[in-house]
Parts: C-alpha cells; sequence; structure tokens
C-alpha cells in the first residue's frame, strides 16, 4: 500500500464520496492535511435523479461521476476503491478490505441503506432505491413487466404483472410512482400491439396518512391530489406486511403484483454502526452538536449516517442532500481550526439552514417548499428542473439531461430503454413455469 | 399467447433485431405480411462503436436503440423479446422459452457469438466482445484495474495488473486495443497520485502474420505502424494456449497478465447451427445463391449466422454490418417477389456490393479502405467518425456522441468511467489473499 502520509501533515480520513463526503474533501483544499477519500464505488451518485434511471429516462452515466476526475486537481487529496470492514477508535485506524490505514481526522459519510424493517428477505422480490445498481434493476422489472405483458393472454395474470406496487410514501417513493405512471400511460401505449400499457395499475403504499411526511402538510395533499390526477393510486395508512414472487400483502389484504419497488425506509450503514457509540432507532450514530462522537472529537459523522440536531431548533438534521453538504462544510471548518491550534471545547454548533424541498410528479408538475412558500404546478417544475439541472456535473451531462427532459415533456420519449443483465426472467429464482427449455444464461 | 396471424396474411418470422434483421422487417413495411421480429434482448445493437463503451467513451445506451421504439410506426411488425430455442423445420414453427409460433417465412439473422476455439474456460478469465453486458463487463475489469494498481506495492504485481492483453488482431481487437492505450496514456494519468498508468503494457496478439487478415495487405501494416507509435504492442504468429485469472501463455511463455479480454473467434449461434443442415468450421449455415437453406426455400439466414458466398467473385461474403444490411434486403426483396407469385426457382442469386471497411487507432488515426483507395490518418479518423454518426439513431445521440469525440480528442476525456456490478473484485471468483473480510457483495 502506498503510504501517502507523508510525515509532517495530518491525515484526514473521509469515507464516503456522496454530498457529505465530497463536501468535506473540497473545503479541505488548502488545507494543511493530507485527505483520502474512501469510497467502495468509483463515481459520485446524485442520488435525488436516481428514479429517472429507474424510470429509463437518464442514463446512468447523466447522474454519476467518477470521483478521481472530480478530485483531480485537489492536490491534497486521493481517492481509494476499497471497502471499509471496520473502525479501531483507540488505534485510530480505518480497516479495509486490502489493508488498515491510520487517520489523525476520520470522517464517515457513508450514507444510508435500505432497511427492510427487519425483513430482509423481501429484498429480492422488492428492489431498493438507493445505489444505481438498484435504480439499473428497478429498470429492468419495470421493462420486462410490459414484454411479459404483452405475451400474457390470461387476463389476471396480465393485470398482476402490469400491477406496479411502490412501498413509502417519501419523495424517493412519490417521485418513483409519477414516473412509472408516465411511463405506463405516456411513453410506452404505441411501441405494444397487444397489451394496452395504460391500464397499468401504479399503486404507492404509505404507512402514514400523509404523503411527504416531514413536508408542510399542505405539500402531502398537493402531491396526493396531483398524483391522483395522473392516475396512480395512494393507500394511505397502509402497510406491506409480505412480498413475494407473485404479490404483496397490505394489512390482510392480499394484491397480486409481480413488481414491487421498496422505497420505504432507511438504516445507516454497518460501518458507522458498529462504532460502538449510541445509535438511534433507525441505527444512525448519535452525534454530538459538534458533529463528533462521544469521547472521539477526531471522528466526525455526517449526512444520513448520522443523528445530528439542529443547534436553534432542537430539530433532528432531516437525512437530504442540504443536511449532508451543510454538515461537511461544518466539519471541514472545524478541522480547520483545530489545526490553527483553536480548542475543541470552543467548537460551535452545527445549525441547520432549511433550504426548501422539492419532487416532481410526472409531467410538468412539481411541489416546492421553500421557507414559507409552498407552490406546485408548472412553476414548481421548472424551478424543479433548473435547481436540479445547475447540480449536476459538466456541460455536456446537463445538456444532455435538458435535452431528455425536453423530449419527455414534449414527446414522451424515454431513450434509454435497455434491458441489461439478464433479459428473460425478470425476478432472478425463474419461477417453475414460466420458464421451459432455457439454460442459466450468462453470469450477470 | 397473442395471435397476430389475423387469418389471411402470411407471417414472417425474423429472429434477431441486428443489422440484417432489422433491414428486413423495415423493407417489408408495406408488404402484404405480418412480420414477428423475435430477439432476446430489446434494443438494437450499434457494434462497431462497442468497444467504447468498453473502454468507458461511450455510455450503453448511446450504442442501443430499442427495438420496440425503432419500428413503433411500422403498423405491420410486432417485436417480442424471447429467447429462441429450437426450430421445426418439418411443423414451421420457431420454439421460444414461452410458446411456439408458426411461420410462412423465417429468416434467422442471429448473428455470432464468441468463439474461445473448444476452451471456454478462458472466458471468466478473458471476456469477449459481443455484447453490451460483455462491454460493460470489460470496462469493469479496466477501470478495477487501475484502482488496484493503484494499492500495489509490489512491483511485479503492479505490472501484471497494468498489463492488458487483447486476443485477436481483426477490426475489434485492433480498436480494443489502441483505446485501451489511449485511457492509460491519455485519459487517466492525472487522476492518480501514485500509479504512472502511462506504464501500463497493452499487447495485441495476433495468430496470423498481420493485423486485419481480410483487408488489403497495406492497411494492416499502416494499422500495426500506427498502434506501434501509440505504444501497443503487437505480437504476431502468436496464440494463446491458456488464460487463467493471473495471466497468459502465448506459445511456450507464460505472460503474467491480470487482464484478458478476448476478440479473436466468433462462430454462428446454436439456434441456426442445429437446424439440421450443412454447417461451415466456424459453425454458420451454408446457406444457397438465394440465402435460403438447403431443401427449404422459405426459410433464410443471414449475416453472420451464414456462410454465404457472393454471386460474382465466389468469395464469401464477410461477416460485417454491411454483409448482413445487403442480405436483409435481398431476403426482403425475394419475399416480396414470391409474394407476387414469382416461381421461387427464379430467385436471382445474391451479390455482395463491398464499401469498404474502417477502424480507428485511437485519437485522430484510423484506417479506411474504399475500393482501390486506401488511407489513413486524420483524413481517415474524420471520415470514419463522420460515418459512424450518420449511422447512429436520433438526433441526441447523434449530439452526445459527437461531443463525447469532440471532448476525448481535445481533452482526453472519458466520462463514462463507472464501474457497475460488484466494484470489488475484477474477476469474480475473489482471489484468496486480496480480499480479506469481505462479504459477498450485493447478487447483480
Amino acid at each position: 500500500m502506498p503510504t501517502p502520509q507523508t510525515g509532517e501533515r495530518p491525515r484526514v480520513i473521509v469515507v464516503g464520496g456522496g454530498f457529505g463526503g465530497q463536501e468535506v474533501v473540497r473545503r479541505l483544499k488548502d488545507a494543511p492535511v493530507d485527505v483520502t477519500l474512501v469510497d467502495r464505488r468509483n463515481y459520485h451518485l446524485f442520488q435525488p435523479l436516481l428514479y429517472q434511471v429507474a424510470t429509463a429516462e437518464l442514463a446512468p452515466s447523466n447522474i454519476a461521476f467518477p470521483l478521481r476526475r472530480a478530485l483531480r486537481k485537489q492536490k491534497n487529496a486521493q481517492v481509494a476503491l476499497v471497502e471499509v470492514t471496520g473502525v479501531d477508535l483507540a488505534d485510530k485506524t480505518v480497516g479495509t478490505q486490502r489493508a488498515a490505514v491510520g487517520y489523525d481526522y476520520l470522517v464517515l459519510a457513508t450514507g444510508a441503506t435500505q432497511s427492510y424493517f427487519g425483513h430482509d428477505e423481501f429484498k429480492q422480490f422488492a428492489p431498493g432505491m438507493k445505489t444505481l445498481d438498484d435504480a439499473i434493476e428497478i429498470r429492468r422489472r419495470l421493462l420486462i413487466a410490459f414484454e411479459e405483458a404483452e405475451w400474457e393472454a390470461d387476463d389476471a395474470s396480465r393485470r398482476a404483472k402490469l400491477t406496479f406496487v411502490v412501498v413509502g410514501g417519501g419523495p424517493t417513493g412519490v417521485e418513483l410512482a409519477g414516473a412509472i405512471m408516465e411511463t405506463a400511460s405516456r411513453s410506452l401505449p404505441k411501441d405494444f400491439r397487444f397489451v394496452d400499457t395504460k391500464t397499468a395499475r401504479v399503486i404507492l403504499v404509505q404507512s402514514a396518512d400523509r404523503l411527504l411526511r416531514t413536508w408542510p402538510e399542505a405539500m402531502g395533499e398537493r402531491v396526493l391530489r396531483d398524483l391522483e390526477k395522473i392516475g396512480v393510486e395512494v393507500w394511505l395508512n397502509s402497510r406491506v406486511t409480505s412480498v413475494d414472487a407473485s404479490g404483496v400483502v397490505i394489512g390482510e389484504r392480499r394484491m397480486p403484483a409481480e413488481n414491487v419497488f421498496w422505497a420505504a425506509g432507511v438504516q445507516g450503514q454497518p460501518v458507522a454502526a458498529e462504532l460502538g457509540v449510541e445509535l438511534d432507532r433507525a441505527g444512525r450514530v448519535v452525534v454530538g452538536p459538534d458533529m463528533s462522537i462521544a469521547g472521539h472529537p477526531e471522528v466526525f459523522v455526517i449526512g444520513d449516517a448520522a443523528h445530528a440536531v439542529d443547534a436553534k431548533t432542537g430539530e433532528p438534521v432531516p437525512g437530504v442532500a442540504q443536511g449532508a453538504i451543510q454538515a461537511g462544510r461544518f466539519v471541514a471548518q472545524i478541522i480547520r481550526s483545530d489545526l490553527k491550534g483553536v480548542d475543541p471545547k470552543e467548537r460551535p454548533a452545527f445549525g441547520y439552514k432549511d433550504k426548501g424541498s422539492m419532487a416532481t410528479i410526472g409531467r410538468g408538475k412539481a411541489v416546492v417548499s421553500v421557507g414559507r412558500f409552498n407552490y406546485g404546478g408548472f412553476i414548481g417544475w421548472l424551478s424543479w428542473s433548473v435547481l436540479h439541472l445547475s447540480f449536476l456535473v459538466g456541460f455536456q451531462t446537463k445538456l444532455f439531461v435538458s435535452l431528455s427532459w425536453f423530449r419527455n415533456f414534449f414527446f414522451a420519449d424515454r431513450r434509454v430503454r435497455l434491458i441489461t443483465g439478464d433479459p428473460t426472467t425478470r425476478v432472478k429464482e425463474p419461477r417453475g413455469a414460466m420458464l421451459v427449455n432455457k439454460e442459466p444464461s450468462d453470469e450477470r
């Protein structure tokens, strides 16, 4: 292993190249430290647009940017593509699949994984919405569902193939459900000869009594109306208690549905959760007002991996990009102050600035909540588009994404309708009757 | 299964949506037939640019176009995403994973698979270059190789990780080897801190005594010079006799090389090969001058799946896009004539028109051979670019691809550097020492 600890400079290890981790690294650009960004993926994922990859509107490369490329010019930063296996707080080392690495400062920005609330067996039937591979898998199943329906003579079976259940009424679930409905009702109808893709049912299952639970109440109601207007069925106060290859059980009721996508819960990643410090119910690390963990002022946890509290309101910092970015900036500043000799006891407390929330629901519809302003409709959609475009990296990406949105708006066109991986079976386990005479295809 | 055989109209089944298959379907647009295009993939793959996906320059969706979208407006055509399992010539039915389908005319345009010349055990160590999944897998291994080299302290191990062996000196091998060298020497150097990516070795292994064996001799020599100029080692008269996770044996000599990519041989797909008719050495179906098989004037085989002969020269029709397209056009015309009552015995014989060949070797370098004109250099590269762009489908794709080429030409930038699937191990079987403490990651 190379030893970039070139003597004098303190070493900062940042685990996770998401919004928070990348912000820490960038903000340490001219600081007298050596920074190592460790991630098991070689790209930063722009998660807010993941649902558009899942629904074949954007290509994976439109929302994923190589970490090395992003940090090319930052001389004091290096990237390591490794999986972190554990942290030794006493020894100040991070264990990886390759070697242990020492740190002076450690920032865990490891994010969250999908939580199946103790039912990990649901996962094979209901892929989540956290990673690029998740989105590619959902895209594969979504596209195969229509292909299978086209060949299905039995009415009940066809209905089950064209029933899409999205679990979870937060922003991800709302946007995914809306985009699936758009795909079925606007993009695909002319491409099929026998099946009417407009007959697809999209059911959004939400355990709470309203959508977007953490947003202003009016927004949840507006989103509900917008979704119902385009044909999505929203089931409030409903809980999925079982999932298998042919359907879900919602409460007591069994619903034949061959496509179930999970956008319900999140939980902290194991690495942060295994530090041996206090966790909240979702497995997130409880951090102090300076984002460090108890007894270790040199170890910080930020973003979705952390349970942090806003100093002013006492409210938990929400698990959104802005929460991670602001925490990243804050922690970088603390490290800089430390290095200048400021007493760690005099660190400031983190204050979260709510910059607002946004979600799209299909063509030209979005809800936006900024401060006391709540609005939606086309103006909401325009704000959403401009803001999200501005965050994407690179002229070419911005251009491509805007063209894709333009095409989708006017022509309902989704260009990235590629079924990669195994094209012949939707769920990985072949389900008896459907497949005859079929060798297991290639190993991917 | 839907029964689109709406009574009177003869049914044409075309198996395979590549260059040849798609051409047949299109040319039957206004003919009084019902056409079903059957493919196990839902997209047409623009194979000539596959190596640019493998080397992270283009996104998969840039070179893959949904078949349904392409045929949306052709009323007499439908698409079926199924795997064909066999053909019953006597019964005139095609067996699929779902159901058997009857035909009046059958066109097999099933293409070719990679041939490992009887050594299928090489495949896991040396992915081929025929499918989109192949290219994504090569991209994954290529990118991981540099990531691993960055962490490798041992000189010999690092050299093995940075040695890329491309097997096969045809157009695919030549283009892939050139693009890998460009990636290592121009795109990546600034992104790595510890390893000098320019030290990568790219070795192109060719069994014949020159590259591009089927092209004019001067072209093979020019390509050889161009490749050597950018640093690719070309080993002529060399045969790979063994491949494993850590190297290859070339002739008698063992070469430590952790990245081996196979662009050597092709063989006909099983479906066509199992018709029970005469095959050539590469498993391609020997067809008559009208592209039909012996005794079955209603069954045609075209493109890479067929061994056809040019009526004028007596030479085999080459396995290139133009061969498939021209055969597709020819067969569609024969079917039309048949339907007009022309006696099958009076069918014309297929004549192949050579429109020339082209290959690129890195930045601003290409060889072009059109009729008696052989040229290369920048003008060659420009012709190559314009021609390939013109064949891509859709304004947005053309725009995106030209921008990508522009960026790569001037800034050596490769945007699509995404390691999808398992990011932590290059070869699927974890290789002991390298991985510690590692759970098998997600199932994709």
